[in-house]
């Protein structure tokens, strides 16, 4: 199966390789390197100079941690579609109050709703964005939006999940607090490893949080990061491993910005090759994602039928999400992805129609 | 380096070579079919009818769901050693109240501590036991103390890390609501992974408590696996494909029986192996680990230099824990182990002495 997934995305051989290696201590020499190195690599690819950690859980587990440590009743929830939703479950179920900023699907987040939302309710402690939202294909203008929160003092927590190595985050500049992603996105690892960036502002809220718990308690990890002990409980290292040798191929290959140069050439091509076949990408013109197109199902067919097809063709597309689901499909382009699968994938889509 | 860790342990080929896959969509059949088909052979290894869940992280995930899902205010904590030390601490860091039983080190509970412990405080929702105490390399009578539990209509957790795959579990027959472990210990395969047992009883208790945040919330994942729809966010898909290799791996050779004779004979052969160079097995007779064999070090040396020397002969042991870190030392006989680096381990143990 040819893979145009939006996550778990198809692995570079490089990553692969390194998957299958054979295990090693968490707590042994060989670890310790390999863990510093993956992180100072990440921390210069986000241009930041805040501790990164990797997490054994999904990007998830990091909206979790951000709640449970940072915020004590209420927070901002920047909503364009499903991720965003779920960024407003978590807090929820944690028992913190939601103040959601909701768009219209399909439209970003304006400077001026969250400026609203923030003079209407000034305790709010923090304010959530989805850079990327995966489920519309829709990336907001984060530099504008982070700018109204500095403005506002409050504390920013970005979903980086589907933009993390794909495009531009500038965590410092941008005075993000917690910026966060995914093995199993841009980088093109499997799942299983959550990355993120923690400010020393969000430490230092977090010190003082009660009941916060202690698997993703943030304290905890800055201890073992300062002590260079890698992760406070056993370390996913096949995924640290893999991810490791992610950002070495990029490295070599020049570096970030020919990574995203990469992501935009592929992004470009399958968007117009779905607009040659009649069909329209489905977020407002301007803001459609660079990691996945969110496409407008065909006249007389769903977005169910068009997977289903495509699968029977070799193609893993991704379904519509959430209230999507049957008026659109996804098509990632995100991972290992050879470049005369476009133009097969978009030959059998035109067969399908 | 020939591993005799305590976790991560050395992985199987067959398991490597699962984790080298290409990747999937954790939507795709291909998966769904892994995940339910690597779920129905853990239920009949630990035997129990009840859902098991693969979370996207260590153990000690188990830990943090089962506190929150199931305590409101106040459980017991067995204390052997520094995991039950562990468990106590994630309770209190979630709020709850901890009525620790805590033992000499290197001695069980006995069952009359917990029955004690329960008649004193009948107020408590739940007891956690830890089943082998890798701190210590020493196994409680899990029977006997959920038999206590039971008779006091206790709920009852039972961290399993080191010994879920090593030894008997009867999950059902001995009664216990949340049994979890990790993929790294006696499965032989990379963490990342944590696997549980979730009892019906818990499941209820759940469903009624607030404030228990979203990652770790058992009737989310009830819901994602009462549906077949696997996991509800992206799953640790490599680890999955690892975990149903070894248990292949371990059917193919015969079953579980098989596989506990063969850990119980490198257990023998690694203790009669230390015992003959003169160096004392720390834990109380009758109660030593059949995953984990805990060394008094030897005259003159303490246990990280035994440690250190053993490496610097291609051997990585464990180094003491704890409180213990200091006087012991240890040898795992987890995962993948020919059966000659036994020899060779205790022959190079010998040399450093």
């Amino acid at each position: 199966m040819k893979l145009f997934t939006v996550g778990p995305v198809a692995c570079y051989p490089e990553v692969l390789e390194a998957m299958g290696m054979q295990m090693m201590s968490h707590r042994s020499k060989e670890y310790i390197d390999l863990h510093f190195e993956t992180v100072e690599m990440l921390q210069a690819f986000i241009e930041t100079g805040s501790p990164v950690f990797l997490f054994s859980s999904t990007g998830t587990g990091f909206m979790e941690a951000a709640v449970r440590n940072c915020v004590r009743e209420k927070m901002v929830v920047c909503v364009n579609g499903s991720f965003g939703e779920r960024f407003a479950e978590v807090a929820r179920a944690n028992g913190r109050d939601v103040v959601a900023v909701v768009t219209e699907l399909g439209e970003p987040v304006q400077p001026g709703m969250l400026e609203a939302a923030l003079e209407a309710e000034p305790e709010v402690e923090a304010v959530a964005i989805t850079h990327n939202e995966t489920s519309v294909g829709l990336i907001n203008d984060l530099p504008a939006l982070t700018e109204v929160c500095r403005r506002h003092g409050k504390l920013v927590f970005v979903d980086a999940v589907s933009s993390m190595g794909g495009t531009t985050l500038k965590v410092d500049e941008w005075g993000i607090d917690i910026c966060f992603s995914s093995s199993q996105k841009c980088f093109g690892v499997p799942p299983g490893l959550g990355v993120g960036s923690v400010s020393r502002r969000a430490l230092d809220v977090s010190a003082e949080m009660p009941g916060k718990g202690w698997y993703f308690d943030l304290k905890v990890w800055e201890r073992s990061h300062a002590a260079r002990k890698g992760t406070p409980m056993t370390s996913c290292i096949p995924q640290v491993a893999g991810l490791n040798a992610a950002l070495k191929m990029i490295e070599e290959h020049g570096g970030r910005q020919w990574y995203f140069d990469l992501y935009e050439g592929r992004n470009a091509a399958i968007r117009e090759g779905v607009e040659e076949l009649g069909l329209g990408i489905f977020p407002l013109e301007g803001y459609e994602s660079p990691t996945v197109s969110c496409v407008s199902a065909p006249e007389g067919m769903k977005g169910p039928d068009v997977y289903n097809a495509m699968r029977g063709r070799g193609y893993e597309l991704a379904q519509g999400y959430g209230a999507l689901k049957e008026a659109t499909f996804r098509i990632g382009n995100m991972g290992w992805m050879p470049g005369e699968y476009i133009d097969g994938m978009l030959g059998a889509l035109g067969d399908v129609m």
